[in-house]
């Protein structure tokens, strides 16, 4: 049963709140590192898996693409994405990426932000994209870093006096579906090692272009809480290409 | 200045009964899986970085290779290596990586076990090491696990009686020395994320084959301890192919 916990307007709700809604791809301290490893989107067919308010394809369709099509589980992201997000070349499409289907070679790009710690089949998604991206394609995503999803609550540890100590790991190799606090709400991730990750692309027969944990920008360091991402990584970026 | 823990007696001692010194290969948690992405050796000329006791280089000179050169920094390390792990095809010289001088496109294969973690300058190495070998040509490494390394005790966090409770992470993207504890000695060891692990691989030019996460194998879960080896990575195993 995949979840669907953006159509809760709760979750929705305080998840419009977050910097990256309201600011957009300026306001995700991970985008000036997944900016870099984007590929030319100059007349390509563009795929955004789980793209959620929009704020990629929007930038895609910007930089010149031919076709974007964003997918999404969630009514009322794709609601806002048509909102905020609109272009001539955009098309929105509700459906949990796990029951999307493409002809073969259908993409020249696939993208996908944050979204791949939802889903608990990582192995039939890579495959199914892999066989919808045209030869040289490339496969750019981030998703919630390992060492972040591991232990399950995605909280610091800390001492009696409330202060951070450390980030706690555990559980490592033991994959699957954790119930993590996000935004206050109680939401299932799925935790994959970094092997799973990375040796899937490979066995699928993706080239690993680039593989980046990013750190906060210098510009952002001043917000409440910021300092703290240098301690542990949380998120993972990579960029591969269909060979 | 490099440290040379290894010709300290005390650590040496210590060193000797570990399970991976009396046993070799077999008694490593992590060679189920090294073995399997090591290259075919035979008719190769094989560099062994930080070879220590020489079981890799063995392994090597075993399966075929023409050549192989073993090199470690320590003097007591290649005694040992000398007198379990001698072929009239290796040959051990005691200098350490850092020191080290070859022509361009000298060896078929490079490979070193547990080493990198105690070098400071890792871009700078892997420059070397792309240099110094043929097209084509292999190069695999196994290194300490940036989560293992980043807190740098190394050590599990523990409740008031002594129970694990997680390991720590910390300090993730602050590179650089560690004072870690191992075989209850003080080891000063190199944490590295692993964004420059394999950026550093991929802008040098290696092409990425494997990266693997090692959990420990079925048939060493009786030993005490190892079960936790499944709550956190400790080793992560590289192969790339120079291009």
């Amino acid at each position: 049963m995949k979840e669907n916990k953006y159509d809760n307007e709760q979750f929705f709700v305080k998840y419009s709140q977050m910097d990256r809604s309201r600011k957009g791809l300026s306001g995700a301290g991970e985008w000036h590192e997944l900016q870099k490893i984007l590929p030319d989107f100059r007349n390509k067919t563009v795929l955004d898996l789980g793209c959620g308010y929009g704020w990629h394809c929007k930038y895609v369709s910007d930089h010149g693409a031919r076709k974007v099509l964003g997918t999404d589980i969630s009514h009322r992201m794709l609601q806002t994405a048509g909102e905020k997000n609109s272009a001539e070349n955009i098309e929105y499409q509700c459906t949990a990426m796990e029951d999307l289907d493409f002809l073969p070679e259908t993409f020249d790009v696939v993208i996908s932000s944050l979204a791949f710690h939802y889903v608990r089949d990582f192995e039939t998604l890579v495959k199914n994209i892999y066989r919808w991206m045209k030869a040289d394609g490339v496969f750019v995503f981030s998703v919630e870093h390992p060492v972040f999803t591991a232990y399950g609550t995605q909280d610091w540890y800390y001492d009696a006096e409330g202060n951070i100590l450390h980030f706690p790991v555990d559980n490592y190799y033991y994959e699957g579906a954790r119930d993590a606090v996000f935004l206050g709400e109680h939401v299932i991730k799925y935790h994959r090692t970094l092997t799973t990750y990375l040796n899937t692309l490979l066995q699928t027969g993706f080239e690993l272009q680039h593989i980046i944990e990013p750190q906060p920008p210098e510009d952002m360091m001043q917000i409440p809480g910021m300092k703290d991402e240098m301690r542990r990584p949380m998120i993972l970026l990579v960029a591969a290409r269909k060979r």
